[in-house]
Protein backbone atom coordinates (compact mmCIF):
# COMPACT_ATOMS: atom_id res chain seq x y z
CA UNK A 1 0.00 0.00 0.00
CA UNK A 2 1.56 3.25 -0.96
CA UNK A 3 -0.94 5.71 -0.08
CA UNK A 4 -4.41 5.42 1.62
CA UNK A 5 -7.29 2.50 0.34
CA UNK A 6 -8.58 5.24 -1.38
CA UNK A 7 -6.10 7.32 -3.37
CA UNK A 8 -4.57 4.09 -4.31
CA UNK A 9 -7.87 2.98 -5.50
CA UNK A 10 -8.42 6.64 -7.57
CA UNK A 11 -4.56 5.84 -8.66
CA UNK A 12 -5.62 2.50 -10.20
CA UNK A 13 -9.09 3.27 -11.68
CA UNK A 14 -7.17 6.46 -13.82
CA UNK A 15 -5.28 3.75 -15.51
CA UNK A 16 -8.09 2.41 -17.55
CA UNK A 17 -7.68 5.70 -19.81
CA UNK A 18 -5.50 4.77 -22.77
CA UNK A 19 -1.55 5.93 -22.87
CA UNK A 20 -1.81 6.50 -18.77
CA UNK A 21 0.52 4.58 -16.69
CA UNK A 22 0.98 4.99 -12.99
CA UNK A 23 3.20 8.26 -13.15
CA UNK A 24 0.44 9.65 -15.19
CA UNK A 25 -1.98 8.15 -12.96
CA UNK A 26 -0.54 9.46 -9.57
CA UNK A 27 -0.19 13.19 -10.79
CA UNK A 28 -4.04 13.32 -12.20
CA UNK A 29 -5.70 12.08 -8.85
CA UNK A 30 -3.00 14.59 -7.28
CA UNK A 31 -3.92 17.41 -9.16
CA UNK A 32 -7.79 16.69 -9.00
CA UNK A 33 -7.58 15.82 -5.66
CA UNK A 34 -5.32 19.44 -4.64
CA UNK A 35 -6.92 21.49 -6.90
CA UNK A 36 -9.88 20.55 -8.84
CA UNK A 37 -12.25 18.79 -6.95
CA UNK A 38 -15.14 20.63 -8.51
CA UNK A 39 -14.30 19.59 -11.66
CA UNK A 40 -13.35 16.00 -10.83
CA UNK A 41 -16.85 15.38 -9.25
CA UNK A 42 -18.70 16.98 -12.46
CA UNK A 43 -15.98 14.33 -14.87
CA UNK A 44 -17.16 11.33 -12.02
CA UNK A 45 -20.65 12.24 -13.00
CA UNK A 46 -20.93 12.92 -16.79
CA UNK A 47 -18.56 9.32 -16.71
CA UNK A 48 -20.98 7.36 -14.96
CA UNK A 49 -24.06 8.63 -16.93
CA UNK A 50 -22.01 7.96 -20.27
CA UNK A 51 -21.05 4.67 -19.60
CA UNK A 52 -24.95 3.75 -18.48
CA UNK A 53 -26.80 5.78 -21.35
CA UNK A 54 -24.54 6.06 -24.58
CA UNK A 55 -25.46 3.31 -27.06
CA UNK A 56 -25.66 3.59 -30.84
CA UNK A 57 -27.25 5.38 -33.36
CA UNK A 58 -29.92 2.69 -35.04
CA UNK A 59 -29.16 3.92 -38.30
CA UNK A 60 -25.41 5.18 -38.41
CA UNK A 61 -24.06 3.01 -35.32
CA UNK A 62 -21.98 6.50 -34.06
CA UNK A 63 -22.43 6.48 -30.02
CA UNK A 64 -25.68 8.82 -28.90
CA UNK A 65 -27.45 8.89 -25.73
CA UNK A 66 -30.78 9.11 -28.61
CA UNK A 67 -31.85 6.47 -30.80
CA UNK A 68 -30.78 8.43 -33.52
CA UNK A 69 -27.46 10.20 -33.82
CA UNK A 70 -27.82 14.41 -34.42
CA UNK A 71 -26.67 13.78 -37.98
CA UNK A 72 -29.06 11.41 -38.97
CA UNK A 73 -31.92 13.29 -37.61
CA UNK A 74 -30.20 16.78 -39.43
CA UNK A 75 -32.62 17.75 -41.89
CA UNK A 76 -29.72 19.97 -43.35
CA UNK A 77 -27.98 17.63 -45.13
CA UNK A 78 -28.22 17.87 -48.49
CA UNK A 79 -27.09 14.74 -49.92
CA UNK A 80 -28.91 12.50 -47.58
CA UNK A 81 -28.59 9.93 -50.36
CA UNK A 82 -24.82 9.72 -50.32
CA UNK A 83 -23.72 7.19 -47.36
CA UNK A 84 -20.02 7.46 -46.14
CA UNK A 85 -18.66 4.07 -44.52
CA UNK A 86 -16.09 4.52 -41.81
CA UNK A 87 -14.32 2.84 -39.24
CA UNK A 88 -14.55 4.54 -36.12
CA UNK A 89 -16.63 7.84 -34.23
CA UNK A 90 -13.49 9.93 -34.72
CA UNK A 91 -13.37 9.05 -38.26
CA UNK A 92 -16.74 10.96 -38.60
CA UNK A 93 -15.06 14.10 -37.12
CA UNK A 94 -12.08 14.67 -39.14
CA UNK A 95 -14.20 14.23 -41.95
CA UNK A 96 -17.14 16.28 -40.77
CA UNK A 97 -14.10 19.22 -39.43
CA UNK A 98 -13.72 19.49 -42.87
CA UNK A 99 -17.47 20.33 -44.26
CA UNK A 100 -16.90 19.02 -47.53
CA UNK A 101 -19.44 15.92 -47.68
CA UNK A 102 -22.89 16.82 -46.81
CA UNK A 103 -24.14 13.24 -46.85
CA UNK A 104 -24.91 10.84 -43.74
CA UNK A 105 -22.04 7.89 -42.57
CA UNK A 106 -22.40 4.46 -41.85
CA UNK A 107 -19.71 3.74 -38.83
CA UNK A 108 -18.95 0.08 -38.66
CA UNK A 109 -16.53 0.09 -35.19
CA UNK A 110 -14.00 -2.04 -36.79
CA UNK A 111 -12.29 -3.42 -39.38
CA UNK A 112 -12.98 -7.67 -40.32
CA UNK A 113 -10.33 -9.16 -38.39
CA UNK A 114 -11.79 -12.83 -38.68
CA UNK A 115 -8.52 -13.69 -36.17
CA UNK A 116 -9.99 -11.34 -33.23
CA UNK A 117 -13.90 -12.51 -34.24
CA UNK A 118 -14.85 -9.80 -35.73
CA UNK A 119 -16.67 -10.54 -39.02
CA UNK A 120 -19.73 -9.17 -40.72
CA UNK A 121 -22.26 -9.12 -38.47
CA UNK A 122 -19.75 -7.33 -35.42
CA UNK A 123 -19.33 -4.36 -38.15
CA UNK A 124 -23.04 -4.09 -38.33
CA UNK A 125 -22.82 -5.49 -42.19
CA UNK A 126 -27.05 -6.45 -41.78
CA UNK A 127 -27.55 -3.30 -41.35
CA UNK A 128 -25.79 -1.17 -43.70
CA UNK A 129 -27.34 -4.23 -46.71
CA UNK A 130 -31.04 -3.49 -44.99
CA UNK A 131 -30.44 0.51 -45.89
CA UNK A 132 -29.33 -0.38 -49.20
CA UNK A 133 -32.21 -3.12 -50.06
CA UNK A 134 -34.41 -0.47 -48.62
CA UNK A 135 -33.34 2.34 -51.39
CA UNK A 136 -33.02 5.62 -50.39
CA UNK A 137 -28.95 5.66 -50.86
CA UNK A 138 -27.90 6.26 -54.36
CA UNK A 139 -23.94 6.18 -53.31
CA UNK A 140 -21.76 4.56 -51.25
CA UNK A 141 -18.32 5.94 -50.44
CA UNK A 142 -15.92 3.51 -48.70
CA UNK A 143 -13.65 5.32 -46.16
CA UNK A 144 -12.10 2.61 -44.42
CA UNK A 145 -8.69 3.25 -43.45
CA UNK A 146 -5.95 2.52 -46.17
CA UNK A 147 -4.55 -0.50 -44.44
CA UNK A 148 -4.65 -4.48 -45.41
CA UNK A 149 -8.01 -4.95 -42.82
CA UNK A 150 -9.40 -1.70 -44.03
CA UNK A 151 -8.59 -2.59 -47.86
CA UNK A 152 -10.26 -6.26 -47.31
CA UNK A 153 -13.44 -4.37 -45.40
CA UNK A 154 -13.68 -2.16 -48.07
CA UNK A 155 -13.84 -4.61 -50.77
CA UNK A 156 -16.07 -7.01 -49.15
CA UNK A 157 -19.01 -4.72 -48.61
CA UNK A 158 -18.52 -3.19 -52.42
CA UNK A 159 -19.48 -7.17 -53.04
CA UNK A 160 -22.50 -6.74 -51.08
CA UNK A 161 -23.00 -3.57 -52.62
CA UNK A 162 -23.08 -4.69 -55.95
CA UNK A 163 -26.44 -6.63 -55.33
CA UNK A 164 -28.14 -2.97 -55.48
CA UNK A 165 -28.68 -0.16 -57.65
CA UNK A 166 -25.81 1.94 -55.90
CA UNK A 167 -22.42 3.34 -56.99
CA UNK A 168 -19.98 2.64 -54.87
CA UNK A 169 -16.44 4.35 -54.58
CA UNK A 170 -13.45 4.27 -52.27
CA UNK A 171 -11.43 7.58 -51.46
CA UNK A 172 -8.13 8.53 -52.85
CA UNK A 173 -5.03 7.52 -51.55
CA UNK A 174 -2.02 9.40 -52.72
CA UNK A 175 0.58 12.14 -51.56
CA UNK A 176 -1.17 13.88 -48.80
CA UNK A 177 -1.14 17.93 -49.95
CA UNK A 178 1.92 19.72 -48.04
CA UNK A 179 4.10 16.38 -48.04
CA UNK A 180 6.98 16.05 -50.35
CA UNK A 181 7.41 13.57 -52.53
CA UNK A 182 10.59 12.58 -51.59
CA UNK A 183 9.73 11.44 -47.97
CA UNK A 184 6.60 9.66 -49.24
CA UNK A 185 6.39 5.79 -49.35
CA UNK A 186 6.34 3.93 -52.07
CA UNK A 187 3.47 1.81 -51.73
CA UNK A 188 1.37 5.25 -51.79
CA UNK A 189 3.67 6.75 -54.17
CA UNK A 190 2.21 3.70 -56.39
CA UNK A 191 -1.33 4.27 -55.45
CA UNK A 192 -0.99 7.71 -56.13
CA UNK A 193 0.26 6.98 -60.07
CA UNK A 194 -2.40 4.53 -60.09
CA UNK A 195 -5.03 6.93 -59.41
CA UNK A 196 -4.05 10.10 -61.17
CA UNK A 197 -6.50 11.96 -62.88
CA UNK A 198 -6.85 13.91 -66.04
CA UNK A 199 -5.77 17.68 -65.93
CA UNK B 1 -22.19 20.07 -31.61
CA UNK B 2 -19.71 17.56 -33.09
CA UNK B 3 -20.96 14.44 -31.33
CA UNK B 4 -24.54 14.38 -29.39
CA UNK B 5 -24.28 16.16 -25.83
CA UNK B 6 -23.55 13.20 -23.78
CA UNK B 7 -20.16 12.51 -25.40
CA UNK B 8 -19.72 15.94 -26.47
CA UNK B 9 -19.87 16.29 -22.56
CA UNK B 10 -17.88 13.29 -21.46
CA UNK B 11 -14.91 14.70 -24.18
CA UNK B 12 -15.09 18.11 -22.49
CA UNK B 13 -15.37 16.85 -18.64
CA UNK B 14 -12.16 14.55 -19.52
CA UNK B 15 -10.15 17.73 -20.46
CA UNK B 16 -9.59 18.54 -16.59
CA UNK B 17 -6.68 15.91 -16.45
CA UNK B 18 -3.28 17.49 -16.35
CA UNK B 19 -1.88 16.90 -19.93
CA UNK B 20 -4.79 15.37 -22.33
CA UNK B 21 -6.06 17.82 -24.93
CA UNK B 22 -8.91 17.44 -27.09
CA UNK B 23 -7.79 14.45 -29.14
CA UNK B 24 -6.67 12.42 -25.89
CA UNK B 25 -9.63 13.32 -24.27
CA UNK B 26 -11.69 12.18 -27.77
CA UNK B 27 -9.18 8.98 -27.31
CA UNK B 28 -10.29 8.12 -23.93
CA UNK B 29 -14.25 8.83 -24.59
CA UNK B 30 -13.82 6.50 -27.07
CA UNK B 31 -11.60 3.66 -25.58
CA UNK B 32 -14.07 3.99 -23.04
CA UNK B 33 -17.75 3.96 -24.34
CA UNK B 34 -16.14 1.35 -26.82
CA UNK B 35 -13.96 -1.29 -25.30
CA UNK B 36 -14.15 -0.94 -21.80
CA UNK B 37 -17.61 0.17 -20.29
CA UNK B 38 -17.07 -1.58 -16.58
CA UNK B 39 -13.40 0.09 -15.90
CA UNK B 40 -15.46 3.23 -16.98
CA UNK B 41 -18.17 2.73 -14.43
CA UNK B 42 -15.37 2.09 -11.87
CA UNK B 43 -13.21 4.80 -12.31
CA UNK B 44 -16.28 7.16 -12.16
CA UNK B 45 -17.66 5.72 -8.95
CA UNK B 46 -13.92 5.66 -7.31
CA UNK B 47 -13.46 9.43 -8.35
CA UNK B 48 -16.62 10.53 -6.87
CA UNK B 49 -16.02 8.92 -4.01
CA UNK B 50 -12.52 10.12 -3.75
CA UNK B 51 -13.59 13.73 -4.64
CA UNK B 52 -15.69 13.35 -1.77
CA UNK B 53 -13.84 11.69 1.08
CA UNK B 54 -10.15 12.15 0.65
CA UNK B 55 -8.70 14.99 3.33
CA UNK B 56 -5.56 15.64 4.91
CA UNK B 57 -3.99 13.60 7.55
CA UNK B 58 -4.21 15.63 11.05
CA UNK B 59 -0.42 15.05 11.63
CA UNK B 60 1.40 14.94 8.19
CA UNK B 61 -1.50 16.67 5.69
CA UNK B 62 -0.84 14.12 2.83
CA UNK B 63 -4.73 12.98 1.26
CA UNK B 64 -6.30 9.90 3.09
CA UNK B 65 -9.87 9.35 4.12
CA UNK B 66 -9.42 8.77 7.44
CA UNK B 67 -8.11 11.16 10.06
CA UNK B 68 -4.55 9.63 9.99
CA UNK B 69 -2.70 8.20 6.83
CA UNK B 70 -1.28 4.55 6.94
CA UNK B 71 2.28 6.02 7.75
CA UNK B 72 1.48 8.08 10.57
CA UNK B 73 -0.65 5.69 12.28
CA UNK B 74 1.89 2.79 11.57
CA UNK B 75 3.46 1.13 14.73
CA UNK B 76 6.61 0.20 12.51
CA UNK B 77 8.33 3.12 11.95
CA UNK B 78 11.58 2.73 13.79
CA UNK B 79 11.93 6.71 14.03
CA UNK B 80 8.85 8.50 14.39
CA UNK B 81 10.49 11.14 16.19
CA UNK B 82 12.38 11.59 13.09
CA UNK B 83 10.43 14.14 10.32
CA UNK B 84 11.39 14.11 6.87
CA UNK B 85 9.16 17.89 5.61
CA UNK B 86 8.16 17.57 2.04
CA UNK B 87 6.04 19.68 -0.98
CA UNK B 88 3.84 16.97 -2.21
CA UNK B 89 2.32 13.31 -1.43
CA UNK B 90 4.06 12.43 -4.84
CA UNK B 91 7.47 13.15 -3.11
CA UNK B 92 6.52 10.81 0.41
CA UNK B 93 5.99 8.19 -2.07
CA UNK B 94 9.61 8.72 -3.42
CA UNK B 95 11.26 8.62 -0.76
CA UNK B 96 9.03 5.56 0.53
CA UNK B 97 10.35 3.64 -2.75
CA UNK B 98 14.05 4.00 -1.88
CA UNK B 99 13.27 2.19 1.62
CA UNK B 100 15.92 3.98 3.60
CA UNK B 101 14.10 6.44 5.08
CA UNK B 102 12.10 5.01 8.27
CA UNK B 103 10.19 7.83 10.29
CA UNK B 104 7.58 10.17 9.16
CA UNK B 105 6.76 12.96 6.97
CA UNK B 106 5.15 16.76 6.95
CA UNK B 107 3.32 17.05 3.41
CA UNK B 108 3.83 21.00 2.85
CA UNK B 109 1.12 20.75 -0.71
CA UNK B 110 2.64 23.38 -1.52
CA UNK B 111 6.08 26.09 -1.36
CA UNK B 112 5.99 29.87 0.00
CA UNK B 113 4.82 31.77 -2.62
CA UNK B 114 3.55 35.04 -1.25
CA UNK B 115 2.57 36.66 -4.28
CA UNK B 116 0.22 33.31 -5.49
CA UNK B 117 -1.11 34.28 -1.68
CA UNK B 118 0.29 30.98 -0.34
CA UNK B 119 2.06 31.76 2.81
CA UNK B 120 3.08 30.14 6.29
CA UNK B 121 -0.40 29.19 7.25
CA UNK B 122 -1.33 27.24 3.53
CA UNK B 123 1.91 25.28 4.21
CA UNK B 124 0.12 24.46 7.44
CA UNK B 125 3.32 25.51 9.42
CA UNK B 126 1.41 26.13 12.78
CA UNK B 127 0.26 22.44 12.76
CA UNK B 128 4.65 21.52 11.87
CA UNK B 129 5.30 24.42 14.76
CA UNK B 130 2.73 22.78 17.17
CA UNK B 131 3.90 19.66 16.84
CA UNK B 132 7.61 20.56 17.52
CA UNK B 133 6.69 22.29 20.50
CA UNK B 134 4.72 19.37 22.04
CA UNK B 135 8.13 17.64 21.71
CA UNK B 136 8.72 14.48 20.46
CA UNK B 137 10.58 15.27 17.36
CA UNK B 138 14.52 15.16 17.49
CA UNK B 139 15.20 16.28 13.95
CA UNK B 140 13.92 17.68 11.14
CA UNK B 141 14.99 16.65 7.53
CA UNK B 142 14.15 19.50 5.06
CA UNK B 143 13.47 18.05 1.72
CA UNK B 144 11.82 20.29 -0.17
CA UNK B 145 13.14 20.55 -3.69
CA UNK B 146 15.75 22.27 -4.95
CA UNK B 147 14.32 25.75 -6.01
CA UNK B 148 14.56 29.13 -5.10
CA UNK B 149 11.09 28.78 -4.11
CA UNK B 150 11.83 25.23 -2.35
CA UNK B 151 14.85 26.72 -0.72
CA UNK B 152 13.19 29.96 0.86
CA UNK B 153 10.72 27.32 2.25
CA UNK B 154 13.41 25.29 3.85
CA UNK B 155 15.31 28.49 5.57
CA UNK B 156 11.76 29.93 6.84
CA UNK B 157 11.13 26.03 8.77
CA UNK B 158 14.84 26.24 10.17
CA UNK B 159 14.23 29.56 11.16
CA UNK B 160 11.20 28.10 12.82
CA UNK B 161 12.78 24.95 14.10
CA UNK B 162 15.81 26.66 15.60
CA UNK B 163 13.30 28.14 18.85
CA UNK B 164 12.66 24.25 19.27
CA UNK B 165 15.32 21.44 20.64
CA UNK B 166 15.47 19.86 17.09
CA UNK B 167 18.56 18.87 14.87
CA UNK B 168 17.58 20.47 11.70
CA UNK B 169 18.94 19.32 8.21
CA UNK B 170 18.54 19.90 4.61
CA UNK B 171 19.07 16.96 2.10
CA UNK B 172 22.46 16.86 -0.22
CA UNK B 173 22.69 18.65 -3.30
CA UNK B 174 24.81 17.36 -6.11
CA UNK B 175 25.70 15.11 -8.90
CA UNK B 176 22.81 12.24 -9.15
CA UNK B 177 24.28 8.84 -9.23
CA UNK B 178 24.88 7.68 -12.84
CA UNK B 179 24.86 10.88 -14.07
CA UNK B 180 27.83 12.65 -15.59
CA UNK B 181 30.32 15.48 -14.55
CA UNK B 182 29.83 17.12 -18.09
CA UNK B 183 26.33 17.38 -18.16
CA UNK B 184 25.42 18.01 -14.79
CA UNK B 185 25.14 22.24 -14.63
CA UNK B 186 26.99 24.19 -12.95
CA UNK B 187 24.72 25.21 -9.81
CA UNK B 188 24.69 21.81 -8.95
CA UNK B 189 28.31 21.28 -9.68
CA UNK B 190 28.89 23.92 -7.28
CA UNK B 191 26.80 22.44 -4.38
CA UNK B 192 28.31 19.21 -5.06
CA UNK B 193 31.93 20.37 -3.92
CA UNK B 194 30.68 22.55 -1.56
CA UNK B 195 28.78 19.82 -0.02
CA UNK B 196 31.78 17.20 0.15
CA UNK B 197 32.13 14.46 2.63
CA UNK B 198 35.61 13.73 3.84
CA UNK B 199 36.42 9.65 2.67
Amino acid sequence: MKFSPLVDELIQSLRCLPGIGPKSAQRMAFQLLERDRVAGTKLANTLAQAMLDVGHCQSCRTFTEDALCPICVSHKRGHANVLCVVETPADVLAIEAGGHFNGRYFVLLGHLSPLDGVGPEELGLNLLEKQLADGGISELILATNPTVEGDATAHFIADIARHYQVSVSRIAHGVPVGGELEYVDSTTLALSFNGRLPL
